[in-house]
């Protein structure tokens, strides 16, 4: 989920980032801010830990006070050296001695503060015990879109990972996919996208024939055959920024029906893309997929949301999904990728990441949404 | 953390061993234990997510109830084929539906649970959220030892993977290493645990001579040269179950003073172990190997526990460590690895996996703890 190594931002970086997330975060009436390992970590700090364990590793990002990471005393040396260290005060804590203590000490006694999603349960059980007076809520429900605007340098680097990934298409529409399994396709595609620059690969989803009718089927045993539907679903982290992107490819003639259900998708994939510009609301990209798919007559086939936002991490607020009413705001990166399923048959999906511009949305994938035919 | 696939339990055992966590809860006053994806749900039902996301997978263990898990839809067919599935009830829901909500139905309205230790804090504020009477305790606090004691079969997979880790020491140490980069030979352990069995390696730490005064050093540039000491500790799951050694070698001769520090670390691993039994308290272990060590003057540079529980992750309780007072019983398996570390000249760790048995302690690794000269 977290970046490796992110790209070569500076402590000032670091130290904007982390004001602007206080100031959201005072600005929404919260007392602070506590950040887990994690992306939200990397993406206000560039601190990744060498392993996530029971050890509390913590920002504290407290009104009125500066940034303080609560760090075990062996992992200090690490935290030294990440990029916004100097940004930062660091307090170690040894084995045997209580983190939480240490922590409470830092909060206000009965402040309300936004925790990251993926704070363990443990660390969040013992602050609510130690400061009894303080209360809690997801950084997702609190902020979420804290990491959504990409700032230019970000959007740079989000352009970099989509054409490495839409590189890795135009590479795999030419190997051979009858008789191979899936597996192996899948294997081609981890080896092609780390040729173009990622260094993390978080999936390589070759659906092929019936397994495409699995949202969420990664990549099996079975041997794909001429006739098959194959949904290709692949992405992972380029300079710590995220790749995703699906393109369903055809072995062999494609009949009438297969076609038929590819340009539907097709359609509401454009008709999603349409419905981005600032001030939108996030459900409406996914109403404007959604409709297309439903009026074909596909509508409870379509089983899951529209889209997923995309940054430190291949999978993040803000979410393309009915309900969900906040605007769209330049900067912002997402997929785009409605679906068809066919238990037991095929499936189709289509997926490109875009970005809200200043007057509409811009595709940060630009290969043929056409079905392509493979061998 | 998790096991990728555990090896071939049958879903008996795990029904047996949620009938186990269900009774040992309710012996701990719980009305039940919420389980998150990692550790514990592969231990309970064989099931890892192909992801973890924000979408909730939660396992209920409730009193008087069968065993459900919830799961988002678009992961129920990778669910239905775990090892533990036919002993539990799917319970999925879709993109847009509250999990927290439908999660809640399944909970007593004043209960006490026990939940993961890394569950998500999203999940765990939704749920005080959605049943604000219910309270909560995390599992390695309300059942520290839930997996701690290790039956026949699972004894049998943690003494294959220490042998592993075992065979591949024997080979490392007839490496190359003056001249080389710590990454290449962190690259030789990794390639060699996984020719031994290991489907996945967590650490393969290589910290030569002033790297090795910092505990989690992992391996990185520098060259290693004649004269250094190296701290090599390495470990990873095979057929789902951990191994974890460490030896320290030294490159060429070494001088008086690196031998007498080994000397000592090694003394004290040995009285580490010698305080293995049934009964005994864990910090007995964690007191005897320190005792040597703070006895030979070397107190302050012994900054880690002195050792911690492993099983289907390489990390867990029971801690050896000042204050857990907590009884050992046969078949709990832990390290035992006391250390002296040198800031700026270099470190010394010797670290066996111990099973406790009936009257004593077993080691899972037997390669030799002398200092072994390497080139």
């Amino acid at each position: 989920m977290t970046g490796s190594t992110a790209a070569s931002f500076t402590a000032d970086d670091y130290r904007a980032r982390m004001e602007r997330a206080a100031r959201t975060a005072a600005e929404a009436g919260l007392a602070g801010l506590l950040v887990a390992p994690g992306p939200d970590l990397v993406w206000l700090t560039g601190y990744t830990p060498p392993a996530v364990t029971e050890r509390l590793t913590l920002l504290v990002l407290a009104a009125g006070q500066d940034p303080v990471l609560v760090v075990p005393a062996l992992e200090a040396p690490d935290a030294q050296k990440a990029a916004g260290a100097p940004a930062l005060t660091l307090r170690d804590w040894t084995d045997g001695k209580d983190p939480h203590a240490a922590t409470a000490a830092l909060l206000d006694a009965s402040g309300r503060f936004g925790i990251s999603d993926n704070a363990w349960a443990l660390h969040l059980l013992a602050l609510q015990q130690a400061v009894p007076g303080s209360s809690y809520a997801s950084l997702t429900e609190a902020l979420p879109m804290l990491r959504a605007v990409k700032d230019a340098a970000e959007l740079e680097l989000m352009t970099a990972a989509g054409a490495a990934a839409d590189a890795t298409f135009e590479e795999i529409r030419n190997v051979p996919f009858a008789g191979r399994q899936e597996a192996e396709v899948a294997a081609d595609l981890d080896r092609l996208l780390r040729r173009y620059g990622h260094e993390q690969v978080d999936f390589t989803i070759v659906a092929s024939g019936p397994n495409g009718a699995n949202p969420h089927h990664e990549a099996g045993g079975r041997v794909i055959e001429r006739g098959d539907m194959v949904v290709l679903d692949f992405g992972g982290l380029k300079d710590g920024y995220g790749s995703d992107t699906s393109r369903t490819v055809h072995v062999g003639e494609p009949t009438d029906e297969e076609r038929r259900v590819h340009d539907i998708v097709r359609e509401a994939q454009e008709a999603g893309f349409r419905a981005v510009r600032p001030g939108a609301a996030c459900q409406d990209v996914d109403r404007a997929a959604r409709a297309v798919i439903a009026d074909a007559g596909y509508g409870e086939y379509f089983i899951h949301r529209t889209g997923h936002g995309i940054g430190v991490t291949t999978h993040e607020p803000p979410y393309m999904i009915e309900g969900e009413e906040r605007p769209l705001v330049p900067g912002m990166c997402f997929s785009v990728e409605p679906g068809i399923y066919l238990p037991g048959r095929f499936g189709v999906r289509i997926e490109d990441i875009v970005t809200v511009t200043e007057d509409g949305g811009r595709r940060l994938n630009t290969t043929s949404r056409e079905l392509v035919i493979v061998e």
